[in-house]
Formats: C-alpha cells, structure tokens, sequence
C-alpha cells in the first residue's frame, strides 16, 4: 500500500504534520554496512530549510535531525559516522515552531489552491493547524530519506537546478553547478547572470501580493545501465511518480519531455556508435537516460512545474465549512516562490527512486 | 511489488510480448456484482486496434478478447451480460499475425530509441522477436482492464483526445467531442478542422522516411470529491505514473501542468463559490481536479507527450551486439505517429488510477 | 495488495475457477536466464493430478500446462528447454472436465465446512458451480509457480511428505524418500510399511461415507544462511502465509513447532561446534532452519494439518439461502482425504517462499 | 514490500531496537474519525511491559507510548481524547533502560537459538547490544498498533490467555475471562487452579537455570461475516502470518487446527441451521471462525506455540564469530517463559489483521 510509503525494496515511509509535535520516517529495506554521517542527513535538509533569506519563508526551525534506529557506531570510524544494520532507520524532526494561532482564522475556510477543501469532503474533518500532510514540512521527511538514498548507489551523484521562475527563464548556455550552491544564490539557479534577475523579479512578485511558480530541473549521473524494468516500474514512471507526489507539482517530464512531441523521429533518435573502449556510446540523450523503462547509463534528466504558491497576500474568493461566501487573504509566513525549495526535494525523491532500482535490479538479475 | 502490476485495491497486471502465442491481464480486486458485456471490453480493444486506416501500422489482430474467469453469468440480464464474482478477472488475447521473421534482421542490432540495448544490458539476454514488454502490444491488456475500470466508479466517463501532433496543434475552440470518435476522423482529434492539415502533414512525415510525436489529453468527468490521497498515493501521482508507464511517453501534466510555472498566484488560483445547491463550486479548474492529491469533484484533466516513432526507414546510426557500428533502418509495419494510438491507452490508464483511488477511499474511509 | 498474489520480488497471482474455461497464474520477477523445460511444470502438475488412483478424485483433467509469456527458446538447448527473459511468465491450464451440473442442486444450500456461506456473505452472489477460488483446481496453478521457483535458487531441493493420515500416523524411523515418490504409493507416505495402513483404513473411511485430514511435512534442503528478515517477511513467517493459503489448511508449525512450547531451554537450544571447514555447524535441528526469522542453513522443516474433506455423503444439517433448513449430503467426486495432494502444493509455497527470500536477500545485502 | 511492515490497508510499520535511544511504529491507512486516548494505548502496553513480577524481566521501561502525528484534539471530547485525521500515526516509547554493557561479552559469541548467527550471516554485521530486531521490545510497538486497531472495527472484542506453559495445561472447563486480567495472575491463565500450578512449576524451572515455552491462544469477537479474502489474503493466512512473525514463535493454528487432521468429515462438519432471527447459526465452530479465508461471523479462535527462552543460565556449546568453540552462558534480564508476555502481543496482531481485512472488504465490496 503506498498511501505514505514510497518505494519498494528501499521503502520510505513519512509521517507527520507541520504542526504536531514532530515528523520524520522510516527507511526500510537500506543495505546494510551504508556508512554516513548525521552531518550528511543535516546538510540536505539545511538546504531545503526555510528562513535562510527573504524569499522563504521565515519560520524558523532548526530541523534538527535524530537518527533513531537502524545504524549503529562505525566500528572503522571516527565518532560520527555510523554504519546501516540492515534494519529500518527511523529519523525525526522536531517540530520546534508550530504557533498554530497564525491560522485560526482560516480554520473554517477553504484557501483556494489548498487542500483544505478537499480534506474535508475525504475526511470529513480536518486539522486546520497549518496544512497536514499537505504542508511542505512533509518534505523534510523525505529530504532526510534521500540523502541516505543518495549512498547507496555507489558513484551516483544527483543534482538539481532551478530552471524557470514564472515567466523567466535561465540562460542553459551558463549552465555551471558550482554556481548552484553559491552562498550568494538563493534560487538554486545554474545560471549566475540570472541571480539578480530573479531578486528583482521575485521582490516586484511579493511587493504585488503574489506569486509564481518555477520549473526544477534534476540531473542524476552515475547511473548504471540496467537500473529500472520494462512496464509499471519504468526508473522514468518511478521517478515521475515521485516527483508528482511533491506539494504543487503539476507536471514531470523526462529527457526531451513535452517537446519531443515536437520533434520528428530523425531528430529524436539516439544514434549510437562504439566509444573508445569498445562500448556502445550514445551521441545524444534526447530520452534523458531511460530507454524502455531502463537506464542506459546516460545521465538521467527529468524537470518538473510547480506551481504557484497558493497563500497569497491578495484577496481571492471562497467559502467556508459552511457554505459562506468570503474572500480570503493568507497571511502568515510564506515563500512567494515554493519552487525554490522543491530543488532538494527533487533531487531526494529522484536518488530514492534510483537507490530503490538499484536494489530491485540487483534482486531480479543479480547483474550488480 | 510493481514489475507488472498498476493499483492497489484494483490491481491490473499485465503479461504477454508481442510474439509470443498470446497476452493478457489478471484484474485482482475488482468489486463484485459489476454487470458488462463482452462487447463493452472489445469495444475499447478495438479503438486501439492496428491495421483500421493508413495512419497506423497494418499490423492485422483481430485482437477478440477471452475472459477466463472472475465472471458469471448474469441472473437478471441478456445472454451477452456477465457479473463480476469478486474474484480476480483474467483476459487474454491472441497473437495471432506474428511474423517473427520480420524482425530477423535486426536481432542483433540495437534500435535507436528502442529498449534493444537496455534490455540487453539488463537481462543479459533479449528475445528479439518485436520489442518484448516494450511493444505496443502490451498496451491491450491494459486498454481491457481499464474497460472494465470504467465500471466500478458509477458516473465516470473518461474521454481522451489528441491535442497536437508534431508541430501542428488542434485549434481548442473547435473542440467537440463527438467529433472524437467519427468514423472519418483516423486521429482521435477533437477539433474537425485538424483532420485534413494532420491527414496531409502525417503524409508527408511518411513519405520523408520520418515520424513525429503526439500530445493526449485526458479527461475524466464525474469523479467524486475526496478521491485519493494525500502523500504519495495522490490521485494525481498515481495518474501521472500510470500515464508515465505507457511507452514512448516523456511528459505527464495535470491542470494547467507545465504553464502552471508561468502564472503567478493571482492567476493561478482556483476561486471558490456557492452554487445553486449550497455547495460550494469552483469559478475555474487550473488545478485539473485535483488539490493535494485529492479530487475536487471537478473533471480531471491530464496530458501526456508521446516520443515520434523510433521505427522510421530513414536510416540511423548504431551498434550491433557485437559492438560492430551499423546503421539501421527499421523496416516493417509501423504508426507514422504511434501518439495516436495511444488516445484510448491513456483513457484506459486514468480510468483504472480511478477506479483504484476509489475502492482505497471507500475503504479507508467509508466515506463512499 | 495480495487478494490473489504471493511473494514480493518473485510474484505469483493466480487466477481461475474449478468450472471456468481455465485457470493461470502469473509469475512476475523470475530472473532472467532460468532454463526449464515445460515438462518440469508439468511433471509437478501431474503429481498432484486428480484421477490416478481410487484415492483421489475421478474428475480427469489433463491438466495440460501452456506457456504464454516470459520465455524464448533456449539458443544453448534441446528444442524443449526455454529459458526466462526476465518479463512475466504467464502459465495456462484448460478446464476441460467442467460438468457444472454436478453441482446443480446444491447451489442454493450451504455446504458445510465449505466457503458457500461466506461468499454469498462476502459478495452478495457466488458462482455455484464448483467452489470457486476455494476450489482445489485453484491450486494445480501454484503448482506450476512452485515447479519454476524450485528453478531459483541453486541447489535447492523441496520434498514433501505426509506423516499423518486421521488417526494414523507414520513410523519416522522408516522415513524413505525414495517411498515418496513409488508407484503404488498413492500416499506421499516416506514410511513404505504405512502404505498398506493407509490404504485399508482409506478404504474404511469411505465406506463409512466418511473423510479424514493429514498432516504434511516438507523439507527444504540447500537453503542459503542468511535468507528471511527479522520482522514481518521472517523466512517462516512467509512459509506459514504460504502453506495457510492452501485450502483446508488449519495449521502451520517450524520445525519443532507446537511441541517447542513443551519443552525446556536447555532440551530446546540448537548447539553450535566448528565444523571440519571451520565453519559453524549445528548439532540438531529443533528451530526447523530459521532463527530470528533467517535462514541458518540447515533443512528448512514445516509442517502443515488439512482438515478432513468437507464434502461427504453423509447428511450433515445446514440451511440454504432461503434460510430454509435442509440436510445435505455433497455427491460428485471428491477425495475422501484431500490431504494427500496438499503434498506437492505444500512442496510448492514453501519454493515459492524460498525463492521470493532469495531475491529479495540478493536485493537488500548483495550478498548472494 | 514487507521486510517490517504489516497490514495492507492498515499498515503497520514497526522500527527500532532494544538499545537504541527509541523504537515506535507508523500506522498508516488508518480511517478518519477515531477516537481514543493515549491511555487506551497505554494500558495494552501495560499489560505486555517487563518488570512487573518475579516471571517476567526485571528491566524497568516506563513505556511511556509518544503519539506524535495523526491525531487532532477531539472536538466533541475531554481533554484525553483524540480524534484520527486519516494520516499516518507515529507512535513513538523511548528506550530508558539500556544498559548495554550487560551484552558486552557475548558480542562476539552466538547464543543458541539466537538470530546472532543468522544476523551475522545476512548482514555482515550486526549491532551486539541486545537482540536488534529480534528484541522482545519490537513487540512493544506491535502492542501499540493493535491498540489502535482494536478501535477500527465497531464491536471487536479480542482477548488472549495462555493455555499451556511447558508440559503444564490448563483445565479449559474452568475457562474464565475474568481471572485472565487478574491482578495476581501473573501468566495470563483463564483457569484461577492453574495459577499457583504455573507459579511452583516456573519457580522450579528457573532454579533449574532453565525456561519453558508455552501455548497461546486468541479469541476474536465480533467479527463480521465477509471478512477475509479467498486465496492469498484469507483471513485465517493473514492472522497466521501476523502471529508466526512474533519472536519465539514455531506454530499456529486456526479452529480445530492440527487436531483437524485427526478428525473425520463427519465430526469436524460445523452443521447449521437457522436462528430465531431467520439466519444461520452455525451448532459448533470446528472451523475456528473462518471458511474459505473468509469470517463466518463466529468467534475467531486461533493459538501460536511460542519456544522457551533461549537465553538461559545453563552453559550451552557454540562458537563466536572467529569460530572458536565456546560454552555460553546467558546472563542478564530474562523471563523464563516469554511466552507469558506474547499474549497481548498475539491480540496485537489478530486486531491489526482483522482492522485491516475490514478495511479491505469495505474498499472491495462496499459491504459495510
């Protein structure tokens, strides 16, 4: 069942609201002898964290994370690093600023682009402290998972950028991952001309009471040949999958995606000749690594639109639990582009879904 | 696990390659006293049968579907009527137009765009008759599951249409449904005009030795708020993985999908009113239906972005098993544009996503 | 979801009733390269066949085994061997000896100790010819999943036996496995002197209109150390799910089983030396092969008790669905002990099991 | 998949050793609306909690059962009170006792009929403090999720006691709810005769510097007819394997059980006939509650035999890691029948798998 589990023989399963008193979740299935350190976890969700600069929000947790079963002390290393024991790794955030009273008022409204509605006819009730599971500090969950995901696949690397921020797009031909991680880059962009650009869009969108949505691209190298299957657990649908569980995303797409509806056979086609060292060598990566469902040892290339964050300073017309009408203006603390922050979440659910082929081919073949 | 299998509560697995004596689906957890004919099943096969004009490949399969168990006769019905007994439904269909000599040439040589080396690199091995998993073929079990998927949700009607083909898009203000399913409309386009400037640019695409991709909408009406779920068995994930899994497919979108990236929040938001009924309605759908993973009673509208055939005569370069560089052209009965097939598959895939969240909320829930 | 479906990584979902045109099953995640021969299948059907002696049912089924899927031709072999490709084997077995009429008057009356009641109970209706899913034809599908999972692992070697008929049971100190599989032993008895006990009081047994149970023990020999996990896919956690499927089975126990409760710590303890090799060996056996759930590489010893059969020719009371009150006595072709052939598809689940822990090890550790 | 989850719809995920900082579960699929209070999940880990008298160990956890995810604050109720949202429920009791020196000596040694051996085989490692997940203390979190199944399904009533300790059995005439939760019955006896019986025999036996098994037995009220599945999800297979992946134990059994097999037809036919109310009345229940794999609507009988502890005072042969051969001798905190404590843990695991085929069956059938 995968309500809240995601995967299937590396298993993450999240639990957790932005306002109870923690979140976190379960890995199951991780190899054992996986050495990491706590530090490794904590870099991945600093990244995403909010509060960092002023386009993210300004709730301030320090999303602290606990290690909580599953590893045990690395007897080769140092006093930080622990070992996997091959049985679930359990990890958890505190929920450390909740101040629930921020929505009190919209407790019985619906916010348009919110799941509040649809909540309350699923459930029938509704936890109207902040978003529930829909809350993007479900995320957290997953980036701690992802960057245990990110070991196990030995050489893989992973890595996501921000390519689109509403109507601007970057330069590709600036493309440099170094500028990714640049302390002086808040939007996760590979593209260093496009930082002020997007300051100054950004800051005319919020000082509009408004905001915009963004395309995230992720970039998975290190792949082996052979990693996904033929039919409903293609590495492309798993990865897909992934993706489109992520809060606001509203589309996925692999290789040349959308646009290789666009193009003719001719110009999509892969062409293939025998590299240096008698390997078959692809000339192009229209597919973006994935062929049949598999990879092919290309780097694997998937995007994905979010959109625009749904919690507005504008007023926008609703009703609420009781049919009234009324307009609605979220007020509280939020990113007035939620894009920015799915650039970890991204790469997280991509090196899950990977690291979860990786084990499944390796048990069907026996081939790594 | 999902090699072969797509759902939770209605679970279809698929079996069966293109050259093999036959293929088919096992539909476990279909709910019991489902009343349908065999005719309603061929119905569907038949909309994605090859060989019916000249735009798709001339393959010739009678495609006449068995239905082997989980049915009985229907007490108060025709003679035709069968009932689903609650216990798992098998279909098969036979192979019966194989020509596995066909495909002799190219036993050894890897396909640009095709899962040749892939499955090669996976398996260590490749029955090389046709594409295996990876034919279209496959995708007939997949259209009878969903025919019958189309049952289990009283009220849903799910249609899909072609949006574009190539370069050339359909004019969204000539849409009419009906024109969809006309006998002189080879195209699944729903927008008459397009029929003439497609027959005329798909000619020509055949006749450069070429082919070119497809983008499909599909749109699933009377849908009950509060299907699916919110993390990562969201309606719309399990859409996009099901749409993801149909091959040649890159890009899945839900709502406004990719542009969503492009609108501010302003633009974006899905206001909300009272209706006539006292219940609230929303003023527009750019969410698709969909709100955090759970529908919102209004139609759920997805696209999927078919690759161009990678059959084409014009010839490509590659490699051979043997890592000898060859190029190839692939001869044989194949769609200029296999996008257009794959109108009804992608029906049946949100049809059985569908069907799926529906049997998980009633269970869950109750609530149904 | 495993309404029909058994295993994780090797995936058996069996399909079918005793009275429809067919029954299958299908097998997803066999590894590629597995050679078999359709007479392997068919040889593990024909053991459990109905109809080869006055002790089992005289319905006739051939029982004839197809191959849909999943296999080429070996390239290395005779013209009868295939070998696996990796994509889902599907198997088929015809129906051929339905006579539904049999079944005719007990359609609308509740047979007791059969799943009449609970069916209608379950899905409001009930296919009356036959048993449906509950039926023994079921398991002849198992059967051939079992045949190939027996392919999985090397040098895995799955026997079964039966030690207990009613009130009788066998000499252990005459335990021959050779006895298993004679000729005149209708049995499965490993105790030749048994044979002659066994027939006598069979004979008995149905002349007194009666039926009787048994107890099955199946051995698994070659089981690699280190198979199973600690929780819930525990190696005789899967093995008991397994054999608890089977019709008619009301327990399960490993190795010592039910007499471990009766013994001591120190009777119980499995000691441990240094073998010859240097390796660990144990000195007996009383944890049947597992501890903690994971295989210690002894025999893996399971046994399982079949109620005696339901249908008899003596009147039992019970009511039909009209709640009239009625006494029934079930005509037709049964098996005074259905125990007996409960010895290969014991054989069976416990292969299956074996090779679904095999994979999913090889998955998680690598270390196979 | 299913290394450490249980349940398909309502899923339990249990996590953490005995020497970690925490262990706890995650129960997913839980059904909106349910209210409870932490005391109700307390009071069940009270029941199975160490410490509590000279039979059980002397390890002192408070077990203070953390629910923090799932629940909201109960609008209609006390202060006590929750209410479940329809998220994933995390439960988490911290590990207060550890004393993981206690273990130091025997990190190197395996302890018979211990998973030392089979955890160093399967992994390669292995965390020596403690039995990892082959700890008692797992079941702590099982206990936990069953508390909270008890709740799901309206008027389910499970109740377990032992049956039979060693070669000691209890008078079943003198069977009595009542006395089972006694404060000075230490055992979980029905039978107020046998306590002082367990009491001299258990003192005996641990003078001896030995431990015995014992025999468990659940009975399950309440359940309604249609529950349960009819092949791999049979409710009987499922309550199977929930008990089997208990620690210790061997056997299980439904209704009759292995006495089954020593019945006739005859005798072991549960006759009908029809109730004051017009419907059926089964006149025995032979069958345990189950036909078929699905309830009858009789009370649910099942019994595990659990093995004596392994951990014992006097020395048994084995070898350490490096294959020197050793006389063990397991010191430390250890009940001398666990068994005694696997009866709420056996209720654990009826209720869970009963909330869950409950679940199922309304998302099949719409039946409840």
């Amino acid at each position: 069942m995968s309500y809240n589990s995601f995967g299937h023989l590396f298993r993450v399963t999240t639990w957790g609201e932005s306002h109870g008193p923690a979140l976190g979740c379960v890995v199951d299935g991780c190899p054992p002898g996986i050495r990491f350190s706590r530090a490794d976890i904590q870099h991945e969700l600093d990244r995403r964290k909010p509060g960092q600069n002023r386009f993210v929000t300004q709730r301030r947790e320090p999303d602290a994370v606990q290690i909580l079963s599953g590893v045990m002390d690395d007897p080769d290393g140092g006093e930080e690093t622990v070992v996997t024991t091959g049985t679930p790794i359990a990890m958890m955030i505190e929920n450390t600023d909740q101040r629930s009273k921020d929505y009190g008022k919209i407790a019985e409204q619906y916010r348009p682009g919110h799941a509040d509605y649809t909540y309350d006819v699923k459930y029938g009730l509704r936890d109207h402290r902040g978003g529930g599971r829909s809350s993007a500090r479900e995320t957290a969950a997953r980036v701690a998972a992802g960057a245990l995901a990110r070991k196990i696949v030995p050489g893989l690397k992973v890595r996501g950028a921000l390519v689109a921020m509403g109507e601007k797009d970057i330069d590709r031909s600036n493309w440099d991952w170094s500028v990714v991680e640049r302390e002086d880059n808040p939007f996760f962009t590979p593209d260093a001309a496009s930082i002020p650009v997007f300051e100054t869009y950004l800051d005319e969108v919020r000082k509009a009471h408004d905001s915009v949505g963004a395309i995230i691209e992720i970039v998975a190298e290190g792949v082996p040949a052979g990693l996904g299957a033929p039919v409903y657990a293609k590495l492309d649908t798993e990865i897909a999958a992934g993706l489109m569980s992520i809060n606001a995303v509203k589309g996925v797409e692999i290789g040349e995606g959308f646009n290789a509806a666009r193009l003719t056979g001719v110009e999509n086609a892969d062409e293939m000749r025998t590299g240096d060292d008698g390997r078959p060598v692809f000339l192009s990566n229209k597919a973006g690594g994935v062929l049949g469902g598999i990879a092919t040892g290309e780097p694997i290339v998937s995007r994905f639109a979010v959109k625009p964050t749904s919690s507005i300073l504008t007023p926008r017309r609703s009703v609420d639990r009781q049919g009234q009408e009324v307009d609605i203006v979220t007020k509280g603390r939020h990113d007035p582009c939620v894009g920015i922050r799915a650039v970890p979440i991204g790469e997280a659910m991509v090196a899950c879904a990977i690291a979860d082929a990786y084990l499944m081919h390796r048990g069907q073949t026996g081939r790594i």
